[in-house]
């Protein structure tokens, strides 16, 4: 689907989507050349909900036409890229606000709140797994899909230095198309970010471990009543005064709780946070820094992948 | 826990331990010295359920005095020694059952029937979770200790050349020990196996995901009424007639079942089948060449981790 | 909320609601005045979503003016209302839809299919619970809210003749309305319903049993991805040589299966079955008939309730 | 199985089992002869663990013959011989320990704990559910079975007075065996007992609801990590200014805790209270008071049972 939404414009190349949506939105102007939405001057923001290959070129133009920009995740098929947008938008004085729609769901800015309280210790490792029987795309492998929400939720939760990537997968269709793999991020303080992602599952699983010293977080966004649980296991160290370099392990198994989270819909809260941002001159949760940290990742994760899980480090330094 | 059980035989190094053994089971010899069992030449078979790394060493000395030999997983530290020990039984003519306890487990078993009848299709993928807050051991990595269960699952289901291991990992409590990792095993047809191990998890978690091209199955051996489902959800792959390199992907999604269990005791089966190997000269399920499937892929494993994920190639030759 | 609505007419007595509706649906006509629909003689169907203490008027009206007529259920107050308007619909040659929504579900059709394929043997039971944290109605107790669901479900399922009724259930909250109550339907051939609702519950279940001797099912609307499962577990009954009046009972316990389902909305497959059956002549599964075998076990309940639990005997004969 | 175990003597019908008990407890006295026990002057305590029918007698000696008694549930047969048995006791100042089990757990201890801290509110009612697909009693009806473990929970839990029990339930097989039952149990300060039990059932289910005006238990018997789940989810009432007679329903929906669990085995933590009790002069928690509660429930639901669900009133003067 390629279109842009904006507040008084649709822009699609299909004739069939924009009359569609005519019916639906009846004060809306439509399009087949977005050209019109660059030049109008009273336009202030533009969504390019797109394929991610013609994100940076209408992204740029949209910043160099002085308006905010909505970006669809992740950002920008190459890192050059994502950071010519990030300058841009600075020299221009615009947001850029990039989708990473689970940040703005109840059940992760809960799990932020109990992270930034320090409920959890030192966080030690972000370990989820997103797999299901859904859509098989055709142009890109799976982790620019599902991995992207979780590259974003874990850079969103545990804003540490991400240094190394290594990605392991296989194209089982013979079409270069690689649906399901297995990608690890070494971070700073030894943090661990282990993902698994799949299309080809028999069953749709989105589950997260988040292991901190003292707690530890089940996020399991499948569950309808309980999303978020909180476990009061830890793991201790002790060393003995016998033998300083012999280590003991002892295991807590305490309480658990499941936080009442909000139920406002991600997208929702997300369009009123873009609007805010632009309005009162806010930094996006989600900014430009936050889509780059995901396109290196991803784009670590592609050379990886080729190389059957060899390790490729990250440009650290932007 | 340092013992050999035997038939008539107890053999540890713990006085305390012995005196135990003794009370619980009266006409059995109790010994500190393992050379009583080798010198015993009544004796038929013994069992090596000590610290993997003297495996190799016991495991030797017993089938050099003709002894069959019973031996937990992992077989061996190294490939080597495990080649070893499977020329020197070979030459003795002795039985080497390496204990790979999920092998004789109602699901497994169950599962090899489900793919030997060809209802999955072509095999595609394992991959596993296996994650729990249980004992942390100080010896090993927890690769050596949880995945070696999964990869002789794997082998026994799926007897693909194992080509090339990339593993990750981190210690966290800064004591060498690594207690969650990420495996990946390439092997022969594009198969693929995922392996998730972790010590430090809040729930345990114990579920295995067989892909097929016409079925796959879920394999949760937490589910206490339905470990093994199978799904009848396959994915198809059609050229059209318009453009024979776009590939499209139909999803079926249809019946799922979970069939009857034998609820016998794996450990039971086992030595069942072991002693049905010495006095019918048959190879058990799980023998020296599953053993050092095992071994193989642990020692690679090992040496990926030290280089954060590097790909390894295994001998396939032996 | 009291609304009338029909093919290109809506009626409310509020209107906020009529300003709305009119809003939503532009082509359609918008009245206050319930006889705007009566006397409208290009009407063929009117649907009475209002409160029960109104139906029988409403529809009753409805089919004197030659209306077919779709009624929310339960479809009356008393049963002598129910009998008098599935008279005039005969008289009048037109049809009575009761808006028992769940038969038209995926899920139901599918177990009414299983069931008449003879797969569940004879059937002994239907055991329910229905109960969740919702919305507190005020004017009647949650018998006639939720129970009317399994009611329906059961009589659909499992159309045998219904005899007695036990119910039991308190006030809590000192108004006078029930919000939790037991329900059993005595039937013939030994057969029982249990039926268990409550609003005060601090999760929400649904979940039902089915048992047959040969068979069981459990329906279990909350499952995403397996809302039926059909058990191979039955309870067969042996006479000894021994001794004829001692019976043993032996339980078989094999395979389960869970049917893939239609996942189409119940009510878009209700509203084409009242257009089918209006334009050829059919009679609904959700007839007057079914409409009237709920309102019988409702009103009985509800003496029973009463009289905490005593047993009420339904009338037959109709 | 009909035997009594005692500290140094094992009686038994069976000559076959006093053998088997012989070889497993070494130092202990058998005996078919069970005034051999009455007679042992020595001896303490005795356990009764019969076919409920031979309670009384058995029970009844033990006290005469100055012997504490331990008694399996349920107490006795009927009423007056519950009462017979306390005021024995009393007389001879022995104890009378009914084996309740499930209130020897970590779960309904915890429970306990928390509706004696106040966090429920004032408790509203106690709804279980428990079926499996067991074994077929052939002597009693399920409620004598599997509702006396209900029963007896609540009574601790909900130490009410019990006023008027309802039971419905039909024998399916024609062996006058009722395998299948509603119970409801109506107490003072209209609090509600409703308990669900099956032997005929295709999946085990073991899920209680206790409700309170503040919080609510979800008390799952087969959950092994989260057995109990405490609901901040409550129920107000309030009336509005405008209305007195019309009462408004808010629902909270809040934060979910599960409590760890001590794991000590009931039946352990059972022995010791006994022996605890009959040391130290305490009271038992399962005492006979306990056990004429659940017998005068069962005996009233026989009635009631036989009745289709009339209510019968229990005698609450004792």
């Amino acid at each position: 689907m390629i279109f842009l939404m904006i507040q008084n414009w649709i822009c699609d190349f299909s004739f069939d989507r924009l009359e569609k949506a005519g019916r639906l939105y009846h004060q809306v102007k439509l399009t087949k050349d977005v050209d019109d939405l660059f030049n109008d001057t009273k336009l202030d923001a533009i969504a390019v909900a797109t394929p991610v290959s013609t994100h940076f070129d209408l992204a740029h133009k949209a910043l160099s036409n002085d308006k905010h920009v909505w970006i669809e995740k992740p950002m920008t098929e190459k890192v050059e890229q994502g950071r010519a947008l990030i300058d841009l938008a600075s020299k221009k004085k615009k947001v850029i606000f990039v989708d990473h729609t689970f940040i703005y769901t109840g059940a992760v800015r809960k799990i932020k709140e109990i992270i930034d309280n320090g409920d959890l210790g030192d966080l030690m490792y972000y370990d989820s797994i997103r797999v299901n029987l859904g859509l098989f795309q055709q142009d890109v492998d799976v982790i620019w899909d599902l991995a992207a929400h979780d590259i974003s939720i874990m850079d969103y939760l545990m804003p540490f230095k991400k240094f190394t990537v290594s990605a392991t997968g296989s194209s089982f269709y013979g079409n270069g198309i690689v649906p399901k793999s297995l990608l690890t991020i070494y971070m700073e303080n030894d943090v661990l970010g282990h993902i698994n992602v799949s299309w080809i599952s028999p069953v749709k699983i989105r589950q997260t471990l988040i292991g901190g010293t003292s707690k530890m977080v089940l996020y399991d966004d499948n569950n309808p009543s309980e999303k978020v649980k909180v476990y009061d296991k830890g793991v201790d160290l002790y060393e003995t005064k016998e033998d300083l370099y012999r280590l003991k392990i002892q295991y807590r198994v305490g309480d658990m709780y499941a936080p009442k989270l909000e139920e406002i819909e991600a997208l929702a809260v997300g369009t009123e946070h873009f609007a805010d941002c632009i309005l009162n001159g806010k930094k996006p949760m989600t900014d430009g820094r936050a889509g780059l940290e995901v396109v290196k990742v991803l784009v670590a994760s592609k050379e990886s992948l080729r190389k059957k899980g060899a390790p490729v480090d990250l440009d650290v330094n932007y």
